[in-house]
């Protein structure tokens, strides 16, 4: 085949701070999927887009290439609207566990491709891997089967869909080219669009535990986000959101399983219930059932009811104990005060280098592993109280999670000033307000 | 091996416009000659570079690493001095031809390393190559002999000399990372001093047929280089030369060995001869024999009998018929007047599509491909009057070769401004005045 292009013109263009066109975008990605750019001249590229930019064309035009490389899916023959949520990722964010049940409750289906962790941030299909036979892999007809049947499902995405990011993000992954939110931007909305959902709610979190650490560039991401789903005919709106401090009281696998099902049964953290039930609120209204209540249906049990059915379709079972890792480990409170700071990013670390989470792509997480708060932000605690209890199957693993955690705290013995209590939701991007 | 550092925190440092520490640059350096950092993971460390650049010490830093990637050569056996010289590549650039045999002939021996054409610049090697029978390839052995007794030899350095630049360089060139100064200063730098000349003196380009199109670019390369080598204990100067244009009448293989055949006679154009014995002022300088006037040698044949010489050394044959090409066409002046510009691009392109250059590594050149001028700037031309020749083995390529001619020369009827007549040499970077 006689290509159009050469990768090295392609990659100097952006090198050099030019516009890339939309057949070299549409080129360079189906080229790249062929194999006949090869991985060092898109690494290359990806870090000048990283250090360069893309402007709001090129990364619409970059996501319709993506998309253009694999199959899309078609929810358009079930009976009840669809919509999906997407996190960037944080610290203790188990949100996804009991959102998509209690959205299936209310009548909007909930079709939920997710990933797995790397890094601090913990992915939720390592999660309910815990639960005891769950499987995360489903073919799209089984898919749309539970779809039809639960209301509900959380599984991998196939290999068809979006195979160009698949590729990219590995890539990204092992060149320091992930921080991109162009590229972030794309890898996003090319999977979502393509899986085909009527409705998109996007968890954009900004703080330490999160890859956008400032409020400025979160605001960015979701807004080139929300302009790409608009575009692409998908409902999308955008809530910023708190993530500088971990998101309920656990950050792990099987403990955060635990807590999502306490949530589900109308207990749990209060920001884990008010983050669940705002995402619930704008999933069902970009579905078009605004006037629907989902705290209804966390109280009466309808969404619980959902969650069963769900684990159940997937091999898991709803009753069975969860695992728990073999050792542990209290880390207590060194003065008595207030407790004005949990840094996010030292726990996630913590929890992650515990074994909750990989290092390698590939790699076997720990199910039990993980980080469990006894105190959270604005709470007092005495000299010696418990902070927190930190879980592994291997105590060598102790001494790296405690390092991560030194300085990532702040006990104000005057007191200190209250914490901020604005609440978890910074701000909306996109769709009609609520 | 357990590895001191991860390469994707090595990146992620250089794309956040850190220092990199000593000990990160000898580690990735060294892991990428081991396979252990991917081509992907150098790639973007290399666009991160030339996006976001080096400080000095960091490239003496990388400079040394790649040095202590292979073995060095030793040439203080030798009964004479030794200097060598570089260029940064240039269109016409033959002038390592006519100039190595005259530093030899004036008792200084000149180890020259060189290498082949990519683009639209020419390669030493693809020149000489021309020569019916001579051949690149020498043993460092061979290399030794040959240097102790003709005096000079121009082969092609051995693939045990810098291994991780060779790598590298291959790398660069197809990922749009060679126009970083860090890049390529390290990279001719770690060749010339494992290499072990005593002195080197740089031919750095600018101008639209360089690397290098502004005076301050070329002038920060020329700096970083001459730092590099006098650290390193090499006495090192630079020239700073012009490349608008192009050098001599002629661009290509056979037709520059040719040219540099008539200078080694004691003709040839005076751009050439001008350059050559520049050059060859300061190499005989930097090695100690200022006192000795290379005009002489060029004059009284001296020069040329080293070059039969050297030629024959290598297996050439100095007196066999140099190969043409089979088709040429030639080139008139649209209108008379004066040739104001002639651009070095235009020409070096039009001479690279002829087939005197490659346009991926290991392709064959066409020995007689090239272009012939028979106007050089400020010559008064007359309408109809042949401004050049171009030579080729395909018809079919002239074509292209005359699209990339389009817009490279300009006639003033009025008679125009004189060009610049300030000579070849813009300004000398290091070293003593002469």
């Amino acid at each position: 085949m006689n290509e159009p292009f050469d990768a090295p013109d392609v990659i100097a263009a952006k090198r050099d701070r030019k516009r890339l066109s939309d057949e070299q975008i549409d080129w360079v990605v189906d080229a790249y999927t062929r194999d006949v750019v090869a991985p060092e001249q898109m690494s290359a590229l990806a870090m000048a887009i990283l250090l360069n930019g893309m402007d709001r064309e090129e990364i619409a035009r970059w996501t319709n290439a993506m998309i253009a490389s694999g199959e899309r899916m078609d929810f358009s023959g079930l009976s009840r609207p669809t919509a999906d949520k997407h996190s960037t990722g944080g610290v203790g964010d188990k949100i996804t566990l009991p959102l998509a049940p209690l959205v299936a409750a209310c009548g909007v289906a909930v079709p939920q491709l997710s990933g797995r962790g790397l890094g601090h941030t913990g992915g939720t299909l390592d999660k309910l891997e815990s639960i005891p036979g769950w499987t995360a892999s489903l073919s799209n007809e089984a898919m749309l089967a539970q779809l039809d049947e639960v209301g509900a499902v959380i599984c991998a995405a196939g290999s068809g869909l979006a195979p160009a990011d698949k590729k990219l993000y590995a890539l990204r992954d092992v060149t320091g080219t992930v921080e991109a939110i162009p590229l972030i931007a794309s890898s996003i909305m090319s999977k979502k669009i393509a899986e085909g959902t009527g409705a998109l709610v996007l968890d954009v979190k900004v703080g330490s535990g999160a890859f956008m650490k400032s409020e400025d560039q979160a605001r960015e991401l979701a807004e080139t986000m929300v302009a790409l789903g608009t575009d692409a005919g998908v409902t999308t709106v955008a809530l910023l959101t708190d993530m500088s401090t971990p998101l309920g009281l656990t950050a792990g696998n099987a403990v955060e399983v635990a807590e999502s099902v306490e949530v589900l049964a109308g207990g749990g953290p209060a920001d884990v219930v008010e983050l669940t039930l705002a995402l619930a609120r704008e999933m069902l209204s970009a579905a078009g059932k605004a006037d629907v209540d989902p705290a209804e249906a966390l109280a009466d049990g309808r969404a619980m009811d959902v969650w069963r059915r769900m684990i159940a379709a997937q091999g898991g079972d709803p009753d069975a104990p969860l695992p728990e890792a073999r050792e542990s480990q209290v880390v207590t409170a060194p003065t008595g005060g207030t407790l004005t700071r949990l840094d996010a990013l030292g726990v996630g670390v913590a929890a992650w280098r515990l074994g909750a989470g990989r290092s390698r792509p590939g790699e076997e997480v720990q199910a039990g592993a993980g980080v469990v708060l006894h105190a959270k932000l604005g709470d007092t605690v005495s000299e010696g109280t418990p902070l927190m209890t930190l879980h592994t199957d291997e105590p060598a693993r102790f001494e790296r999670a405690l390092a991560a955690l030194d300085g990532a705290f702040d006990i104000d013995a005057a007191g200190g000033p209250a914490p901020d209590a604005t609440g978890i939701v910074i701000d909306r991007v996109g769709g009609r307000a609520l």
